[in-house]
């Protein structure tokens, strides 16, 4: 049994961020992390679309995003760290009712410096060969499907290699000196009272307990404080102990369908909405489908974020439904972007979203020298230098954490007791 | 198949309310009303301390609970139906810490007309044979026991039996035409699109679709409106169609002393504080161990509500835990009331609370057609009836619930998305 000043439990980007920031400010303590899987971002993060935006309606999620999109380009231009960060946008397709939806958000993001461009339908219909028109098609109809009105290009958004991401974390936390141990499942946490009496069976209830490290498969790990960044798992461990951290698993799909016919290939590589030449990050109207460009790997990624009736359940190896996509994404996607008739994908992976069902934003806060950081609702990846930091200022008991970029942000606006956040209207 | 106007889940105290309220605004209405075990309110209202008060911080806590109590004692007193409810009062012991808590949501209610009396240490050690000066005992302090500084006597508080209620609202439903089948276990909730296209694998994710009733172990049952009303079951199954409802299952346990020795006689049997003439539901200081009386039966029940670690855990049969009593409640208990040494209990029990952890009032919401009844946090039975109204309000579309004694509830005020309580800071 030996003694850390901490143990992180999750080795995801969320984990590894918030282990190296820790590990910044303390070069001398000694920091564990562990992780069930044999490597580093095997959960939820290898599942992940990878991708960053900095458009929300929350403030709060807006600079979390913001910031860390500003860190990774840093490492990427400044460390030569390649995390394969591209700015090749996002493009919002909005039927007229999501465009006026939407503008009261933008015009509100415009005064934190997010630009933003508009298109009208029918010159995205000329560059991306995309059906703006519905009205009248059947199918559509039924589906419910609206004609789009208009685009709203964000140049500051694109994609990212979350393995890179979560990597770059790691070997920086190493080379500081932090530990890792994988292949270590944690079961429970270890409850111990905080003035042991040395008699069997404590703690009493009127004791005054806490959380002293985690039971393992591997064995007992002791800590001064035990932080937990397992994602989609956080709920289950928690629930164990008895605090709450709104925090629900859901299921996730990716599709990946290959850009082999000439039609599609033109899609995948369109030019003029960014410097890599590529279609940018594309929502189509609600139903939201997601289009995610993959030009060096020639594929397209296609997912939609279900809500009612998907299940809130964790599970181990979650598999992506043939149908979702059959009868699902095909349906709705074929009828926007007509590039995509008869294309099936040719490999699909599925994850957990960590969805905090309050508001939308991540959960950082301590309790019984517990700290619990997670929640980020399927944007960890794009938040996980902003969330790692504030875990950070969170554990040296500050009350404001510095994010990069100088930004100031008040540690307790994201704890439960204290928490302070708009919901969040637009997650995807 | 069977269609319903709406199939109740749940056959406690809540779900017969609910059931029995609709029941009377719609007579001729098809009420079914299901439960797993075989026989009304067999889950936690079984398991209950059986007791009421209307002592809350919160003014909803508080209305819900004063209207449900006027309603119980209208039935008892003018219906002649024997509910078991005595007024013997709830005796709140109080460090002086407590008592500054205590006093400005004394001073609140005193406006909403609930009457309370002080008592001072010493009358109270005169009258109850109650050990008020801790200081000085090494064990105590060890525990961390205060000193007792005053009572608050609340004589609107008391007893009741949890079965006789259930009986009553499930007669009164029965009556009216209501159907009720024990013995039916809910596994899951049918879910079809609201315009059914006749395609397999309906409903797809861009079709609107809705709760149209239960899959359960005794077929499918289908209705208009689905009530889940399952207590600390509920979050399980709304977790299958991914509804989040903020409650969370704990095991509490109760443990009986016979009243055998004389002085333990005498204390159940003090005079004084109520027509029953015996010591009235009695809360010690923090840890604030509960005491309740079943002066009928010769008997103490006592409780404590633990929290961390104490998980949130749903079990099918959760059991008492003899070292909860012999090293928790019993330790605390015999330093405050001596005459309890060396008794140990001769039956225990153990039910689930349905904890709302957002603020510890009920949930009563409606989503995709599926009503949630729910979240009573351990005061369900003396809350029941006014639940029961708002749901059924709920049930008609109704902006505002009319509780007994014509006190007006707005309905939306216990839902999720527009939820307007304080949170309740007496929680025992």
């Amino acid at each position: 049994m030996s003694e850390y000043d901490a143990v992180v439990v999750g080795a995801g980007v969320i984990g590894l961020s918030t282990a190296y920031h820790i590990k910044c400010k303390h070069p001398s303590s000694r920091i564990l992390v562990v992780d069930k899987f044999k490597s580093a971002g095997q959960g939820s993060t290898a599942k992940s679309m990878s991708a960053f935006r900095c458009l929300f309606s929350s403030k709060v999620n807006y600079l979390l995003s913001d910031s860390s999109v500003d860190f990774y380009f840093y490492v990427q231009s400044q460390l030569s760290v390649d995390l394969k960060l591209a700015f090749v946008g996002y493009l919002w397709l909005l039927s007229s009712g999501e465009y006026e939806e939407m503008r009261p958000i933008l015009n509100g993001l415009a005064a934190s410096n997010l630009k933003h461009e508009e298109y009208e339908a029918e010159e995205l219909a000329k560059r991306l060969g995309l059906n703006v028109h519905l009205a009248g098609d059947e199918e559509a109809e039924i589906i419910g499907l609206k004609d789009v009105y208009k685009g709203v290009f964000i140049p500051k958004a694109g994609i990212i290699d979350a393995d890179c991401v979560t990597k770059f974390y790691e070997e920086e936390f190493l080379k500081l000196g932090g530990e890792i141990r994988y292949g270590v499942k944690v079961e429970d946490f270890l409850v111990e009272p905080c003035k042991p009496l040395g008699l069997p069976g404590e703690p009493f209830f009127w004791q005054e307990s806490r959380v002293s490290g985690v039971k393992a498969n591997s064995g007992i790990i002791k800590a001064e404080k035990t932080i937990l960044a397992a994602g989609a798992w956080i709920p289950q461990l928690l629930d164990s102990v008895g605090i709450e951290c709104f925090i629900k698993p859901k299921k996730r799909q990716v599709f990946a369908i290959e850009a082999k016919k000439p039609a599609l290939k033109r899609l995948l590589f369109t030019e003029g909405f960014n410097s890599v030449e590529c279609i940018p990050f594309t929502i189509l109207p609600r139903p939201r489908v997601l289009v995610r460009p993959f030009p060096t790997e020639g594929v397209f990624w296609l997912s939609y974020a279900d809500d009612f009736p998907r299940a809130f359940k964790l599970e181990d190896e979650p598999q992506p439904e043939k149908n979702f996509y059959e009868y699902g994404i095909y349906q709705v996607l074929v009828k926007y972007f007509p590039q995509f008739r008869d294309c099936h994908p040719y490999s699909a992976f599925a994850g957990l979203y960590e969805i905090n069902t309050l508001d939308g934003h991540p959960v950082i806060f301590e309790e019984k020298d517990l700290i619990v950081v997670g929640g980020a609702s399927g944007s960890g990846i794009m938040k996980a230098d902003a969330i790692g930091r504030i875990a950070a200022a969170l554990y040296d008991g500050e009350e404001y954490a510095v994010l990069y970029g100088d930004r100031k942000f008040k540690v307790s606006d994201l704890s439960i007791k204290e928490r302070r956040v708009e919901r969040e209207k637009l997650q995807i």
